[in-house]
């Protein structure tokens, strides 16, 4: 990830500071680039809640470093306990996104046996940096594993870019680095294969516009901002080669909660022949769940559909109102792309079909960590 | 259609003045209603091409009264050619919108064998008028044979409102009154049955949270904001009884060019196994094509994908910027929804099979006099 040549993160230990951690303020973008501190648990739950973070892993990974400052915070005699509430505490945050509940027990399971305070301490810094590693590192292979996919549509149109369709921010800002759905775009450009990306918009809170146009501009990938109605009428016209899309919470069966709207591209996609992938680290996975009808679906303010914010001509940011004052506004943030709909999922460990066996059989080691985990949270 | 206990139609001839025609700038709508006077063909383009009037019906019904613009404008030397360039002028404002050609060819039509020129001023006017009088009759007679489906709908939930999904306005400021795919909706209301409507935003020009949250505020229907992503959710979790949209052109063998992102809903509903209706006035048929993939789609300017105008807190309305500077963005504004997606067609005759025979046999007259207009406009 490089911004204006300067290589980030989107989280980081403050330098010379281990009692801040700092993100960058995703409301603010495209128009302005804005680091914000993180001091407390309760500026982690603000930064989840109110999105200044957003996106699958970056919400587990910002879960991780909130249990570490948690863990500062805390007074020595009940270490262990304030720690189980501050868990609780940021699971709240967010209900769908499956990374923060995992983020949170992992922390939980890394500390549990211990009991000294300087080390409940830095075992809390270790773990809450290795999540973000993790998370690091399963993006880049993601995109090895995708980028075959890119390349096997590239030998087919030679001399023609491949037209690869998203949908909201599955890219570095959601995760640590690389991105999950941007990682194989990222790596077939770094093997030399011509890529274009319709991004689109992704009503309301605009992560496509804002977020995937901005993430793009800097990598100097080729990609035009569609509205998230248009996806339909370029799979009908040839103009779509393939979709990748993230993943929020993915069921053992291969179900996806993703951005809502997700489902609609699927439709499509399927009606019209079109490979449609979900990218996503195995941390996305909830093994607790089957069907995608049992993922609770985040519902926010409707004022987020009624209201937005935009760069007004005399460089502010400013909100305006699109629709009449009285209006109730329905803000329903993910939907459930059933696996019927999906090609496959790309993976830290490769590309596999979404099927309840496949995906057992790839992460069997994973679901007996989790189920562990789940009886020490 | 009523604004404030006020009885409008959305297009009328100054009173006192019959050189003036006015309409309702509904760029500025919800937060301003503001009446436009129109006193040329150059007016008229402009209120066409810039969406102070848009919607299928209305662009018919302000192409009519254009060209009678035109004839008043005309050198008496000269008055039908230059009534077939204004005609060619007016056509080229939108080139999906089937009732744009259609009302213009069928004024040329009903002036062509003419010769004095009050004769042809007169009856430019008289048949504008009777281009809007059979709009506002179409659609109110849409409303009776739509509501129907309604009321079939609210027998098997009794106490339930049935909940109707729309996308974009095809309400009674798309047309002269009354609407296409609204017109059930009022008709089941009148009828003391409780109704509900799931009203899709509509990016990128907002009709649906601009103009249809306005309409049925003003109408008192119980209506929801909801996203373009949103509607695919809603009918996975049984929220939606029945969809209903408009068409601004349609085949004969009944595939159906609306606002892009139609053929997102389509496919939902048909996943869903919920009814997908499309209400149409017949003016909206192009005879001469089959396929649907023939219909040229109209693009726009970007901006209006990644530039938004809203109420500010100031009171006024501004413009302000959601994407990069440096962004592409692609505007297509209609798709094609296939008619093996559409479960019926509700016209003014009632409601028929989305199918050529159908629609041939039930329409035969309006063909041979479609067909013969082109030969003469």
């Amino acid at each position: 990830m490089k911004v204006d040549g300067t290589h980030y993160r989107t989280i980081w230990l403050t330098a010379d500071d281990p009692s801040t951690v700092e993100i960058i303020d995703q409301r603010q973008l495209p128009h302005r680039f804005v680091v914000e501190p993180l001091r407390s648990v309760e500026d982690t739950f603000t930064a989840i809640k109110d999105m200044l973070v957003r996106g699958a892993g970056l919400i587990g990974a910002t879960a991780g470093y909130g249990m570490y400052l948690a863990a500062l915070q805390a007074d020595e005699s009940r270490l262990l306990e304030e720690m189980v509430r501050a868990g609780a505490y940021l699971k709240s945050a967010r209900p769908t996104a499956r990374n923060l509940g995992w983020a949170v027990d992992r922390m939980l399971a890394a500390v549990v046996e211990l009991e000294a305070p300087a080390t409940i301490r830095e075992t809390s810094l270790a773990t809450a940096a290795a999540i973000a590693d993790e998370d690091a590192e399963f993006c880049r292979l993601i995109g090895e594993h995708g980028k075959t996919l890119i390349q096997d549509i590239a030998r087919t149109k030679p001399g023609d870019p491949v037209n690869i369709l998203t949908h909201c921010n599955a890219g570095w800002l959601a995760f640590v680095d690389y991105g999950s759905a941007t990682a194989p775009i990222y790596a077939a450009r770094d093997a030399g294969i011509d890529v274009h990306v319709w991004v689109d918009e992704t009503r309301p809170w605009n992560q496509g516009s804002r977020l995937t146009c901005w993430e793009l501009g800097k990598e100097a990938i080729n990609h035009t901002l569609i509205t998230d109605n248009a996806g339909g009428h370029l799979m009908q016209h040839g103009l779509v080669d393939l979709v990748i899309v993230g993943s929020d919470r993915t069921t053992r069966a291969g179900d996806v909660a993703n951005k809502i709207g997700t489902y609609l591209k699927a439709l499509a996609a399927r009606d019209n022949d079109i490979p449609f992938y979900v990218a996503l680290p195995s941390s996305t996975f909830d093994w607790q769940l089957v069907h995608g009808t049992d993922i609770e679906i985040e519902i926010r303010s409707g004022d987020e559909i009624t209201t937005i914010a935009g760069l007004a001509k005399n460089g502010t940011i400013e909100s305006v109102r699109l629709a009449p004052d009285s209006v109730e506004a329905a803000n329903y943030v993910f939907d459930v792309t059933p696996s019927r709909l999906v090609n496959g999922l790309i993976t830290e460990r490769g590309i596999l079909a979404a099927e309840e066996a496949a995906i057992v059989e790839l992460f069997t080691d994973k679901i007996t960590d989790t189920r562990s985990l789940h009886v020490t949270g």
